[in-house]
């Protein structure tokens, strides 16, 4: 069979080595004659792992011991509600940047809660180019509960790489699309979260890193699941938690360790988002619409020169085991998704066959 | 490898045809080349796949077509806080009825968001077994949003096998540990709910199947991945869902019409539990306090005569391959949860057992 490369922006691919270890355990692990996914959540064994889990999420990111890290359900989006109800305390604003998509469904919901004040920085440069305003123009307001913005839009390939400074305003990211791809410093902020659907594992798990401050402020009405408080108290086992997913976000925080760390992995990151960034400068049958200088190196959207060959260029592509480059509905056009776990083997193929597609077609 | 046979309350074991269906196939789903897990949930393969498991689904409960099925995340403590919040509408009051553990924690929630008329039917035979009052004898306030209860109390061993006659007020039920074990009227109901990793498949994945005239009545403040409505018209993919524990889930709702159904999966049930009860009746060694009428068939708690075994019979049963016997600690002692996925086999491995047990220490 073809080597398969799936450029998907989410459930994503996720490491070879992870799935085969994965495999080969499924229906007995660590010689227990049963998977793990049927193990109970408050056996040692599964204790071990999910802290074991969380310690090496900590050492990934470098997260300070003044920050409580979470594994939640209900995805990023249970986050854009959880947000609000347990960070408001007895305040009514909260501040929300506007960068595309995800910021803007966050603030949607956030709006059930809070008086927002929205902030659109998106423009575009001279050139025609999509740009958004420097951190340090972004409006804050002082008695807002929190900043929220979200570092990279997934669907229009936007990545914020500077962290705003917001003084005594807790700083909350949705960094479902970016965590783990580059380091963080976690003091700048109050929060993040991340749906694990990209960067981390499978869908149905979402990660939250909040300071210690910011707990214990829910609001009476929040639904318990989504306390922080009690989740922490319970590590992240108020409910049952879903194993299964977090048995293998750990088996990816182990494989990202086995490379170095996340400054080792930035550096693969930033040679397959140039390889495929150059590739499409250098032509003039492909283009990205993004300025150079937020440019997500995770989710790369593209179009060709002439739109009637989108479908063409799929079905080639998929042929060619290049799978779900078909860009999000409300931007059209192809999008390549290079998180962690695709190789720069994968970005290479792709560069190769969009080389000789342009020469066959254009 | 001695055989395991895996009691545990949940995550509970799971068909063993199904795992290793999921494990021959966990790197090459459908001959795709990628994991399922990796596949996108709007990608036409996964929507296909989405749709059969709920057409399945409705196959094996007789769902009728005024129904809504949902794929949620939370678990069964977040439909805890997502049924007031969906159901109340402009009312203020709701009825629960206790039964034990887990309807206790559904009133917690619920209080957040209601005014709560509690029963307890708990109670005593005249020879000191548990029992309930009968459905005919629990009251219903005629004003209320809903009435809710638990028919399988996982943790005391209680099951509910009429189904209370409520009028105008719907009835819902927290049917996590009895779903699929046996036929149901669904049309007796307004809503039921279950967490996955009982008898549908891994923990992280909940499914809710509510009566159409119940969606649209949402609390404006609901988080929206909690609203029915919002669920509803996405068919479930609002947010991302937990897409592999819902591959899963299909996979053993196959494997339940393979097996002729819910009716004959039930009388494997009744075998089952049978089976271990009159081991257990048959001794004066082990006793369950549990008065027959509501015996549940899926949890079966017992306590040792002398409770100073209890450490040696865990390890001696472990040893046999008899997994996670542990009680709940509210209660104590033993228990085994046979689920669907226990064949008769397991149960008789453990009456085995426990005959050799009393036999060396009685």
């Amino acid at each position: 069979m073809t080597k398969k490369y799936n450029f998907c922006a989410g459930p994503a691919m996720l490491p070879e080595a992870v799935m085969q270890q994965a495999q080969s355990e499924f229906c007995n692990w660590q010689g227990s004659g049963i998977s793990v996914m049927e193990v109970s959540h408050r056996s040692p064994e599964y204790i071990e792992l999910a802290k074991q889990a969380e310690a090496d999420l900590r050492e990934l990111l470098a997260v300070p011991d003044n920050y409580k890290v979470l594994f939640c359900q209900g995805g990023g989006r249970g986050q854009f509600a959880a947000v609000p109800l347990n960070l408001l305390g007895d305040k009514l604003d909260a501040d929300y940047i506007l960068t595309g998509q995800w910021s803007k469904s966050a603030v949607v919901e956030a709006k059930k809660h809070a008086r927002i004040q929205e902030t659109d920085i998106m423009t575009t440069t001279a050139d025609g180019k999509i740009t958004i305003k420097p951190c340090d123009e972004w409006p804050v307001n002082s008695g807002a509960a929190y900043l929220h913005y979200c570092p990279n839009e997934t669907i229009e390939g936007i990545e914020i790489f500077d962290v705003p400074s917001t003084g005594i305003v807790p700083l909350v990211a949705d960094m479902s699309s970016t965590i783990l791809s580059r380091p963080l410093d976690i003091s700048k902020f109050g929060l993040i979260y991340a749906g694990a659907q990209k960067n981390i594992g499978p869908s149905g798990l979402a990660i939250v890193i909040v300071r210690d401050d910011l707990v214990g402020k829910a609001r009476k009405a929040i639904p318990s699941i989504f306390d922080y408080e009690i989740q922490a108290n319970a590590d992240s086992m108020y409910n049952t938690p879903p194993t299964y997913s977090w048995y293998l976000a750990g088996l990816v925080f182990k494989w990202l360790l086995a490379q170095g760390g996340i400054a080792e992995v930035e550096k693969k990151n930033i040679a397959k988002a140039e390889l495929l960034y150059n590739a499409i400068d250098a032509s003039s049958f492909y283009s990205n619409n993004v300025d150079k200088s937020v440019r997500s190196r995770m989710n790369i959207p593209f179009t060709l020169a002439d739109d009637s060959l989108n479908d063409t260029f799929l079905s080639e592509s998929k042929a060619a085991g290049l799978l779900t480059l078909k860009g999000h509905k409300l931007v059209g056009g192809m999008r390549a998704s290079i998180y962690n776990a695709m190789p720069i083997e994968g970005v290479q193929a792709l560069v190769d066959f969009m080389a000789a597609f342009e020469k066959k077609y254009a």
